[in-house]
């Protein structure tokens, strides 16, 4: 096996190439090779044109779970390719979960034929999970689960599992419920193989679990996955009722959408946005993010223009100002981008965020110090006035404190009020950073300068 | 089982009140209950003299499990805190896999103290591991693998594992190989209970598995268990014999780790950096990154300082010129994050970039166009000035597609000179949407204003 990156790069260009000479069948024996989730990796790597050629090529059987493993708005690229027939033969032997995670992408009247095309206990299935909340663990469970009871011996367990003839391959602990089915522990296939046959599961399973109420959010999910080294828990209802089980490969899922979130709004961009979107879309989507800068941006504007007296007597006020604004700017989105982070893996809270806040003022003096006599002593030499470097000097450590208190409090309020710090955090701080940045250099410069 | 962040607080809380009031009973009962990667979150959410007090309440026997859980920067303070005895004996329990992550932060002393209390064996094994290069599979894989042959029963299998009698808990698949210990295939324990235990191994064991090399890096090892829905898998050497297992708990770490990397590098910070640190090595830390960019600052400002003249006469084009460089900026940062991830995420190569690049430069084209209109009409009103209007319209143009330009070019120069785009691209983009964004503006406006 060798670096994987490197084998995509490559077998994007044989697609790339073999799409242009239209020899499909070399198309075909790429993808042949494929995992549905390499197939979705090459999809997401392809403009739209190519992409729906290749996405054509895709044996009807894997469509599912292409569909699956790539980003929603890669999705519904695909999905507006295919004619009803096609959805409903692509989603036919998915797991209920799966069939859930995609209904809601799909078009009105196709997921109306997916539904009478069900049988009851399919249909009633995927209606229960739906009934559960987006993010929660409803959504994520898995109902292939195999309950034994505690009183049976080992033996027992392995001759039922044999009756059975075949355990999902990502099988790796038997659930152990008691006769009204509620929740009573785990029993590890590796203790099951390397028990006494003659031990009864109530000796061997492990009933330290934690089991994970179906309510339960995905994101905290994740963490006890993480916490607890987890590959598979059962989920359970308000009454401790066994109704399935989350198995890692959904979590890891979990985990790298999350950070990717943390990434990509901080950008004022979408985690699921598409690399390849076509312009217009992407360019509308894009134009709100720049409209809301543009506001912050005039706001800043405005201040300067307060100052217009100033700046029309002395032009070197003209030139220094963007340095305030940028330093600050600067060692606030440090600050905020630890804070972001820090919030996201839950290490922050009432009682350290005044430590935090002391520790980051703290940072923000010493840096502002040290970058205020830089600055100052090359704003003398290069105006030869010595005001200019005070004001400069005064202006820049004021900003880096406020940069410093803006970057923890900002966050901490947007996550009091429910909004996403890594979202709207940028925003915000840099509007603080520029008003105060141009109004202390240029107020402190009118007042003694002129 | 509740909401796992509030509880997170909670206990913070508790641990912190018992802490000020010296209850140490009371923190001790809060620790019995944790999970070492819980102990490490709680440590991490502390201020380093709290932390220092809850570190030593914490129990021997979990130490060397809670020194994995932390950042690096979080390990050291805490491993500053430990006498070379309580090291060694923190160690003790750890496999060599962990013990090789922990080793190179030891004190040197500590750390050959460490090598003489351990017997040939372990020695051998630990050498063998710091032998592999970091962040390779040699270093994440675990040596307590389970190998059977093919040739034999599953009956057969089932006494040996039974005559061991314990199997670890986390395996989920035998290891099968060949007289010379070569690998051949894999046996999930899910078949080996489910099927006659009168058929040979060979009969059930799947092939079909991808067998990881040793000098594998950890984030191809990564993407290979994400797009193969993997829970462990074989690590080989070169000529194929079985060297070990993989498991996912270590591959979740490494998941994690990647994308917190992405987010603080942007903003010049190290993944590994510890929210509590003390403020002078943090300064001291963050004042280089602050230094670039004071660079990249003086470089806009020397460029404005160019059309003083300009300034001078016309004190409307010092109000307005942060909004070219700002939205610039903004536009610039997008492209970049949305190439970084694909860069990340491997979607971007030589067969797309060109395509990625078009989209691009529409997408700020069109936005550009948008936002000159708007920018144009307010500077209009604002200084009755119709030129002054145009200027910015043109020059807001121009930076907006240099900014999509320069997001998607910076990153791949940057990943094909193999530097992490995510580190300096931010600084180099922004450099260059300043300087041409100050130039552009108000070298229009020297010629046609003036």
């Amino acid at each position: 096996m060798t670096d994987t990156t490197e084998t995509l790069e490559h077998r994007l260009s044989r697609i790339h190439l073999a799409l242009e000479k239209e020899e499909l069948e070399q198309v075909d024996d790429v993808i042949a090779d494929l995992e549905p989730a390499e197939v979705a990796l090459l999809l997401e790597s392809m403009p739209p044109n190519e992409r729906i050629r290749l996405w054509e090529r895709v044996p009807q059987e894997v469509d599912g779970e292409v569909l699956l493993h790539v980003h929603d708005e890669v999705r519904s690229t695909l999905i507006d390719d295919m004619d009803h027939h096609e959805i409903v033969a692509a989603t036919a032997g998915l797991d209920t979960a799966d069939l859930a995670e995609l209904f809601e992408d799909l078009p009105q009247q196709v997921a109306e034929d997916m539904l009478r095309s069900m049988d009851a206990l399919q249909r009633s299935r995927l209606e229960e999970t739906l009934s559960f909340e987006e993010d929660s663990a409803g959504r994520l469970m898995r109902t292939d689960t195999i309950a034994v009871r505690a009183d049976v011996s080992l033996e027992t367990v392995q001759r039922f599992l044999r009756w059975k003839e075949s355990v999902p391959d990502n099988t790796h602990t038997l659930m152990v419920v008691d006769r009204n089915g509620r929740f009573v522990g785990v029993l590890p296939l590796s203790r099951l193989v390397a028990s006494d046959q003659e031990r009864a599961v109530a000796d061997l399973m492990d009933t330290e679990v934690d089991s994970i109420k179906v309510t339960m959010k995905s994101r905290d999910v994740a963490t006890l996955f993480q916490t607890h080294d987890l590959v598979s828990a059962p989920v359970v209802d308000e009454d401790g009722l066994l109704l399935g089980r989350i198995v890692i490969d959904d979590i890891v899922d979990v985990i790298r959408d999350d950070s990717e979130q943390a990434l990509m709004n901080m950008a004022g961009l979408n985690e699921e946005e598409d690399l390849f979107a076509p312009i217009l879309p992407s360019a509308k989507r894009r134009a709100i993010w720049l409209g809301i800068n543009l506001l912050t941006a005039f706001l800043a504007a405005w201040v300067i223009g307060r100052f217009e007296a100033a700046l029309d007597q002395l032009v070197a006020l003209a030139v220094l100002m963007p340095i305030v604004a940028s330093m600050g700017g600067i060692a606030g989105s440090q600050t905020l981008t630890l804070a972001i982070r820090g919030l996201a893996l839950g290490q922050i809270s009432r009682t350290n965020s005044n430590w935090l806040l002391r520790k980051e003022v703290g940072i923000s003096a010493l840096n502002g110090l040290l970058w205020a006599l830089v600055v100052a002593v090359l704003a003398v030499l290069w105006f030869k006035n010595l005001g200019i470097g005070l004001v400069i000097a005064v202006a820049l450590v004021i900003n880096m404190l406020a940069a410093g208190i803006a970057g923890i409090l900002i966050p901490l309020m947007l996550k009091r009020a429910g909004i996403d710090p890594a979202l709207s955090g940028s925003v915000i701080l840099t509007t603080v950073t520029d008003v105060i940045g141009f109004m202390a250099f240029l107020g402190l410069a009118t007042l003694f300068l002129l």
